[in-house]
């Protein structure tokens, strides 16, 4: 058993730092953190409360801003990777972005555009459940837009992201990395459990069948776009409670490098009468 | 000392439902419920819980909305009810919305155009922190508008919430009804602590001149624009613990009688090869 100890050792082992020799293959879907589940839901607990205070101190700041990327196949656990980080954090100054298939009038702008829209304010933590890599993800294994303009799209995506991190936005990207035998199972509790029968869709087994060809692409995106400012974690995601431990530690140790501070506007209690 | 139940008579109390009569003097800025605030904050808590329960059932759901207006003068505490409200809750789909002086493009439109742009879609639920009624408080307390045009907006703004009610979306509103005293320690809070010391804006001590005409202004606001489609609730706000725990109770049973449910799309497990 090895518990985080939050240190730059930690990310490290999921931060993509040398992308050239990347491989996909290389990175597991399991993790030998946390012997148990229910280590790895305390330490997440414990991580959102940190992450809460930490939270309203760059609220009160409002300086700086944190985009947190979630890319992932279906059920790699989007929504449940934002409850774990979030679920004490008031949404005081916390968005989520979810990128579903471009509207018309999206659809009429270059595929940043929307993108650009909902990126974090000063002071502001912004999620994005999807994001502009579905443009060189789904939209490169469907073929919904010409190999020739998809290939131009990483540095694009990469000089994007460099002009957020140079004016003010922390950029953190998390590939939420699912085994395909897991996703099957996950697949299949959808359609057994009541409460989340909801959240299947038939379309998802479409894309299923395209697993190689998505892994290929995760695999270019990765190995495409992970920058000294914007570098991608892989995340091994076949265990909820770990995923959303690991994921927690890096967005705690990074708000804590960041280190929030609230303003000292210099007032003094004597110069005002009240 | 009485716990609240959580029933219609205990949200009676606080709700509006004879704005023919409302006199804003009645109205207590303090509360015999809840004997100590540790009691007031673990029903909070326990709200809190149930509150992101229901929240992710709304999620699911996909078909209604909710929308909490928050308005009270300086310190009343709207972050502070906004987190007692929603810190269990993921922000999937909670938002918060910021009204601050309009822009110069919000300005060359009407003044519910920019509230219309960020009401709750379908499954969400929003925060308003101040609302549109800012036009019919500050607006009118300042002349920042004819008086003749602010006399328009009581109807107007009742049409528009009727119109957001008859197309899914339940609205909450809450006047956080404070003391001038209690004020005067709150913004003095502001001085002495330095974690706070951000959130002090010489400007609201121009506003707590203008008290009585502020008092004025909210007591109109109620009297004109309590409806049975979006009645006011007037919560006596001079203790912070005690002002969680019942708009907490008022929006759990508002989310318990909205009786939100997962929807059943009618898969079955045989019906797919996984």
């Amino acid at each position: 058993m090895i518990t985080p100890d939050f240190s730059q050792d930690f990310i490290n082992q999921y931060r993509v730092t040398d992308p050239a020799s990347f491989k996909l293959a290389d990175m597991e879907t399991q993790t030998s953190h946390f012997a148990k589940g229910k280590e790895a839901r305390a330490v997440s607990t414990s991580n959102a409360e940190t992450i809460a205070e930490l939270s309203h101190k760059l609220y009160g700041e409002a300086k700086r801003s944190l985009l947190i990327v979630l890319q992932g196949m279906d059920t790699s656990g989007k929504d449940g990777t934002t409850a774990a980080i979030f679920n004490r954090t008031p949404p005081l100054n916390v968005k989520v972005a979810s990128f579903k298939a471009p509207s018309k009038e999206e659809l009429s702008h270059d595929y940043l555009w929307r993108v650009h829209n909902v990126c974090p304010g000063k002071g502001d933590i912004t999620v994005f459940n999807r994001s502009h890599y579905e443009d060189v993800l789904v939209v490169k294994v469907r073929n919904f837009a010409p190999a020739n303009k998809v290939e131009l799209r990483y540095e694009q995506i990469n000089n994007f992201e460099k002009h957020l991190t140079e004016n003010g936005t922390t950029v953190l990207k998390f590939m939420l990395h699912l085994s395909h035998e897991v996703q099957g199972v996950r697949l299949k509790e959808r359609l057994i459990e009541p409460h989340k029968l909801w959240k299947f869709n038939p379309g998802d087994l479409e894309d299923r069948k395209l697993w190689p060809q998505f892994m290929d692409a995760y695999e270019t995106m990765v190995k495409r776009t992970s920058t000294d400012h914007a570098p991608w974690h892989v995340i091994p995601s076949d265990s909820r409670s770990r995923r959303g431990a690991i994921i927690s530690s890096i967005v705690r140790k990074t708000l804590q490098d960041m280190d929030p501070q609230y303003p000292d506007p210099g007032f003094k209690l004597e110069d005002f009468e009240i």
